[in-house]
């Protein structure tokens, strides 16, 4: 276990942008790109892409006497990159949050060599080093130095007139299928995410084949699955929904909105009576969410989420919708408001008169999910290595707790039935190879719950997510961010039993190997358990030009069961089991 | 009768901003003010006061080539003028409200010649002459209508920090009397707001003598009494918070705070167990509210109101905080959210999980009232001619309904048992002659309930507040603004039995002649009710260098009852009776 230290992360003075999952597809991607670059003698900017919806500025904004020029095309393409590679740590406004900030005053003070230098060879904490991985040129890299000498371009509004602009209902409601029109297995459909293709994947957990791809918004975030499990809601990080209705001979999109210029969540009504009814969506930018009608997706009503930070209650600009988790409680969607550092409890029963409840948490909330009951959910709050833990039934705050690790990044977390503390929830973290778990059952294990139980000891820092199934005895961690190549393309397993030990072993199951593709970082990411629970998938991520897979594990052996290969499966990140994401099992 | 067309007003194209209450005493007196001015020799602009907190701009921000330029000393003394003229109707940011918008787009297309003349002449609908009244000098004209072809300045933000900073117990809880120190009736103390002085005059209602003088914020907008009835909270238009021990020897302030730039609204917690326990202030800059400690004003809770407006959902900068009412059913605030069109209903119970219901309303809510039960709450959108009403003990709103006249200004409305309708709430409107009975009995008047059940004419337009009493048979409006000044220096009386006529009469209370003062326009606002109901006091408002008074008038006989004068008198304004106040009676 030597191997562990190596993957140590520790946080850089500027710039020490730990990856986390709003910025981590782009910034993995960035570091496993070099390959695919080309000269630098190519056009030094990509030219502007309209369709990404951030408004080149006529004339830079706050410009003043001594800071360096952009020419409007510079200032667009610069607008651009920041966009797609930066904003999801640093913020629209470069006001920080899992990123420092970026604000002039800051940048002023480090000068424009710092920054050309920073941008170029990154740091160890996360920073990318988008210079010498290829993905930016030196004169992307130098208009970015200066750009961000410049006062930040505030990204254009998006209110609901530019929403209904933007809305398709592909087929109308009359016009589809009553019953289910083909004979997929729809509880065992896996949506993957294409993430450089724009596309989502819907492959059959059974024959392991693509049933077909759809094309979506860039790089989508999360898929969830509409109560009856007919729908699939999609998001892009450009803020475009996509609803797939899996009911059609071949699974379509049947309609298609915009909710602003980034985003990142989305979720649907769970609650009795409500089923298939409505959606939510969270927007990074314009910082808002919006209530959907379900099946069409028409936007019903938008809420601004700009305010005061819980703490210091001063106001932010930019508080954004991290995450969205659904109450089977309550009609309720609770909203982790990342730079507020509340979670918002919205209630969806009377939008004419819409009930809020403001939780004071921590900043900066990020991800999260539930214990196996459903009932109490467990967010992070990254930058503060904390974990805010609310009971949906009551609706309140239990505690902000110490998660034990630097930066716990949880994506949905993991809930095993622990042998000595019995039920708890798991986090690993990106700073460091910690995984603790978390008591979740306060009925028969009062003393532990709701307290760090136990930490242990994974491959190393860089884990993004960490997953397990009821029936089954093991505990899986990943580690796509480390920079160890070994380790970034394997993946570490517990046996659950083994935790009642004080240094618990892991097994290391070479997933980068198994899948014959020698190529590329081979970045290993998010299993995912198949409905029946007794495999586990896991993306092999490399590049957009290289070969990817999904390699499938049998979770009672651990040994290779199946490699998913096909020219089509570019770039695939994140993989949502139908059933397991309805009923939020993991 | 034929005099009330004379007060009758229409809109005007362009900053035609009917004065209602949020600008009203600065408009009102800007009219008045001729005999104030000095010659057009003096500075061209006042020297800049710090204390105002409108941070003046070391350059303009947005400057544009072919924008006219100001000196950072114009800008700055432009920057007041607009904060203490112009801001209550057309916003901080120029976005419009009761005023028109005036950001650049429209009035360049305006330009300079248009700007200067209508700044100079103002409109018969309500934008005042500045020029020609004297109020504002030909150079300070000239650099308004030079700043209005700029960007607007962003006032600085105000949060948990800039308040505690401004927060100050002058006398702490611990040391203050534990009994009542004084002989003082203090139910039928009348708290006068002395705009010009920046002050509040305590006045014994039973000796007609002014108990104290106390030092608060700018223009005080409104006093509000705690439910023990000890204390009481004025707000200053400059947002300045200020409490009134009245158990002192000598009433006397014991703390003060500023939440803001600029400020409207204060109220109290009066739900059961919450008394004297809460206090909350609205600010028009920033656009938020903030709860405090009762007895202290610790800021405790500061939220945002910025959001989307109600109908077109797009994103408003400026949403202002421009009503507050305490529920006796609930721990609740409703907060009229004037450009977003909601009523924000604000649970104080948990401010660690602070519980609001958006309420679907229209814009722009300004001021409103209780009916006699306390369980109606009737709030003007005044610029859609529209009343909405919420049912505070269901937290619903019951409806959003046309007022029948031309820019509902009811202040609180006033509260009468109609011949044939039963209990009705009462407006008069700013815009016209119209006074509208809405039935609020919905037991015993099913058919009537919340409709416009009679529309009676007053003496003219300009109208600002009702007002009667359970024990009165009258109902009195005011028309202050009314440009003919026999009206503004008058009174209408209607008795309340004659409103079972077809077209009642209404005799006419000549206050200004009742006064004994001669000089000045003698403006007639707000009429007030002892706490016994059978006198009810008028201001007498000139301006600032001229005599003002208080003209008592006995309710049953309509006869002139005494007059008060005081040298400190200086431009009384609003008036609030300790009792009637805290117990919701007009």
């Amino acid at each position: 276990m030597s191997r562990k230290s190596k993957g140590r992360m520790s946080v850089a003075p500027l710039g020490a942008a730990l990856i986390l999952a709003s910025g981590v597809w782009g910034a993995a991607l960035a570091q496993q790109a070099a390959p695919e670059v080309k000269s630098h003698t190519t056009s030094p900017v990509p030219p502007y892409e309209p369709s990404l919806n951030v408004m080149p500025q006529p004339e830079q904004p706050g410009q003043k006497p001594g800071d360096p020029k952009l020419t409007p095309e510079e200032f667009a393409a610069a607008n651009k990159i920041f966009f797609e590679r930066c904003a999801g740590c640093h913020g629209v406004l470069r006001k920080g949050a899992t990123g420092k900030p970026l604000t002039t005053d800051l940048t002023k003070k480090l000068g424009y060599d710092y920054l050309r230098d920073f941008i170029t060879y990154g740091s160890p904490a996360g920073m990318p080093n988008w210079g010498t991985s290829g993905e930016l040129t030196p004169p992307q890299v130098d208009i970015m130095a200066r750009y961000l000498l410049n006062e930040p371009a505030t990204p254009p509004e998006f209110g609901l007139k530019e929403m209904k602009d933007s809305w398709k209902v592909i087929i109308p409601v009359a016009e589809r299928p009553t019953k289910k029109m083909n004979d997929i297995d729809l509880d065992n459909i896996f949506s993957v995410t294409l993430r450089d293709a724009g596309e989502v994947a819907l492959i059959d957990g059974n024959s392991k084949k693509i049933i077909t791809r759809v094309k979506t918004g860039y790089a989508v975030h999360i898929s969830r699955m509409s109560e009856s499990g007919r729908y699939i809601y999609v998001i892009g990080r450009d803020a475009k929904v996509s609803l797939i209705d899996l009911w059609a001979p071949t699974p379509n999109i049947v309609a298609e909105i915009k909710i602003g210029t980034e985003g990142r969540s989305v979720d649907v009504s769970k609650f009795k009576g409500f089923e298939d009814k409505l959606a939510i969506a969270g927007a990074y930018w314009p910082p808002q969410f919006v209530i959907m009608d379900g099946p069409t997706l028409e936007p019903l009503k938008i809420v601004s989420t700009r305010g005061m930070t819980y703490d210091t209650q001063e106001y932010h600009p930019e508080p954004r919708v991290a995450a969205i988790f659904a109450s089977q409680y309550a009609p309720e969607w609770y909203l982790n408001i990342k730079e507020r550092g509340e979670i918002l409890a919205v209630d969806y029963s009377d939008l004419k008169a819409l009930k809020t409840r403001s939780i004071d948490a921590e900043r900066f909330l990020h991800d999260g999910g539930f214990d196996r009951t459903g009932r109490y959910l467990f967010s992070a709050a990254n930058a503060r290595n904390a974990i805010a833990i609310v009971d949906t039934k009551e609706g309140k705050l239990i505690d902000v707790i110490k998660s034990g690790g630097d930066k716990p990044h949880p994506g949905r977390g993991a809930n095993i039935v622990h042998p000595k503390f019995g039920p708890v929830w798991v986090t690993s973290h990106l700073g460091d190879e910690t995984v603790s778990f978390i008591g979740a059952d306060p009925e028969h294990h009062p003393k532990e719950a709701f307290k760090v139980v136990q930490t242990v000891q994974g491959q190393g820092g860089g884990s993004l997510f960490v997953k397990s199934h009821p029936k089954s005895e093991h505990l899986y961690v990943d580690t796509p961010l480390n920079p160890d190549a070994d380790i970034a393309s394997s993946v570490a397993v517990f046996k659950i039993s083994d935790l009642a030990q004080d240094k618990p072993k892991y097994t290391v199951l070479p997933i980068g190997e198994w899948s014959g593709i020698s190529a590329g970082q081979r970045r290993v990411v998010e299993g995912e358990f198949n409905k029946a629970g007794d495999e586990i998938w896991f993306s092999l991520w490399n590049s957009k030009s290289q070969e990817s897979a999904i390699v499938v594990v049998d979770d009672k052996t651990l040994k290779l069961k199946s490699v998913i290969k096909d020219p089509a499966l570019i770039t695939p990140t994140g993989k949502f089991n139908a059933y397991n994401t309805r009923k939020d099992i993991y």
